[in-house]
């Protein structure tokens, strides 16, 4: 157990991360007590069920009342609105962060909201599942993989120390911390976290809509790849439109590079051009030695789908 | 155990899928004693040491003399050469099969090719890992999953016989057994297979390429969604380029539509029209739905890689 880093944590919005925010600061011990705020009721009532917070309100506010820590966990355009109806209640000194896979829209929504008197660090765990909702919570969620902070610049001590705090928070969840810019934050998770949704939902959406091929046959064929493509396909549908919607420039710019590359493989399968195709198929297994070197994935084949038979 | 109803089975190419069959054909009793060819002499090496074949050669022709069922297992433009060059040694009344991923090509192969003296049936096995090679075979691949038979149109009844033969063998390996035309096939699997692996190998391709984006950083946060691409992006290389050689005219219909549903996504995120992504989003969950409740898939989030953690 680690010693308490914030006496009193709000978390408002309370999906997968937020409840697994809370499973694995309550595990580690750095927090004392916990209140949640979620505007739905049927939410509020699983997380009432499930018992892991000490106060549950449809209200943000008084969930943020004398909070040394509040961690946005809603939708991404969601928490500036968020941010701006509990600006009066936020204590002095607390710690404002996030959990938004998009980051300058978020650095900017504090900025303009929050008052001078709280420290404003958006940052992002870069973890999930496809599950939703505060059921979908579990507390090692964040061991082994990276939580991206993005700080602003600042020259004030008092900043730096509730950024190295918040640092050796996330580090008490399991979590690799790393600081970056909110800018380039967002042009690598487009490339590494929204792309493959955006590809993943597209050909999805392809395969329900062929006429020659029946649903049912996408369904029963599926284990020759396709079925990889519908875990992240079922990540939550309003999240997503906002990461996308949110991070709009630096998605269309990795669209673009993806889409150029995809031509380029088209036409060297139209002209028959083997070579090209060996040499891409042969150069991109190296990334996926070097994701399980880092691990970041199971070294096991087929995710260990297969784990459970000889 | 079931009887055995091929005395002796050659099996020609023996990499992930030729050694899987092997396990799963010894593991049901469905097979007397088993030859195996494979071209590498590396190959042969491990084959002999792993002690699954009962002869082990570099001679196609001597694995297929006197065996009831022969299946290639080689990459799919080698299927033709290697029928070629065993047509002579095959015994009157053997069934033979493949196991590639595209059918069409091998069917009219297989036509040109084979005596009459033969059962000729192509098929393919919907299932797989990343991995290659003798060592990655298992007895357990096939089971729940689904083998496609394309035999040709026939009034035989010796062919329906073979043709039942070769499912009942099937379904002794633990695989549903489905047949349909082979061009049919080819488009069902170009959905569900081959698509998913190019845009998997592109996006990999296009990730690796990025200047902005360093290669460390796209493998460090590639837990947002990334890594799971990478997988299929890891399989075989020369077995994937014959694949989109031999099956261009689907792959490149299906492709066509996939990237015109992209342009479509596109268009929408840049116009911020937020309906049309939370339709698509929304719908591409019953189809993963579909895929668990068909079997296909393990109901467990992530693909169960975080089973081993409460």
């Amino acid at each position: 157990m680690s010693s308490i880093l914030y006496p009193r944590m709000a978390v408002i919005g309370c999906g997968l991360i937020g409840s697994s925010v809370i499973h694995a600061a309550r595990a580690s011990g750095v927090v004392g007590e916990v209140a949640v705020a979620d505007a739905s009721a049927a939410a509020r009532e699983r997380i009432v069920a499930l018992g892991f917070a000490d106060e549950v309100t449809a209200d943000a506010s008084d969930a943020c009342r004398d909070a040394d820590l509040v961690v946005f966990a809603t939708p991404p355009l969601t928490i500036g609105v968020v941010a701006a109806e509990v600006a009066g209640a936020l204590k002095p000194g607390a710690t404002v962060t996030d959990v938004g896979s998009v980051k300058a829209a978020v650095a900017d929504a504090f900025a303009k909201v929050l008052p001078a008197t709280v420290f404003a660090i958006p940052g992002h765990p870069i973890a999930g599942t496809e599950r939703s909702g505060p059921d979908a919570g579990f507390a090692t969620l964040f061991e082994g993989r990276w939580t991206i902070l993005t700080p602003r610049q600042s020259e004030d001590p008092a900043y730096a120390a509730a950024t190295a705090r918040l640092t050796a928070f996330w580090e008490s969840l399991g979590a690799h911390v790393e600081t970056m810019d909110e800018r380039h934050h967002d042009l690598v998770l487009a490339m590494t976290s929204h792309l493959p949704h955006l590809i993943a939902y597209n050909i999805v959406g392809t395969a329900a809509d062929l006429e020659e091929v029946t649903q049912a046959e996408v369904i029963k064929y599926s284990a020759g790849g396709f079925r990889d493509f519908t875990r992240i396909a079922a990540s939550d549908p309003i999240m997503w439109r906002d990461v996308f919607l949110a991070n709009k420039d630096a998605v269309l710019e990795i669209l673009g590079r993806f889409t150029e590359d995809l031509q380029a493989l088209s036409r060297a399968i139209r002209w028959g051009e083997g070579d090209k195709l060996q040499e891409l198929f042969t150069r991109t297994r190296e990334i996926r030695r070097g994701v399980i070197a880092a691990g970041q994935e199971t070294p096991e084949p087929d995710f260990g789908r297969q784990r459970r038979t000889p």
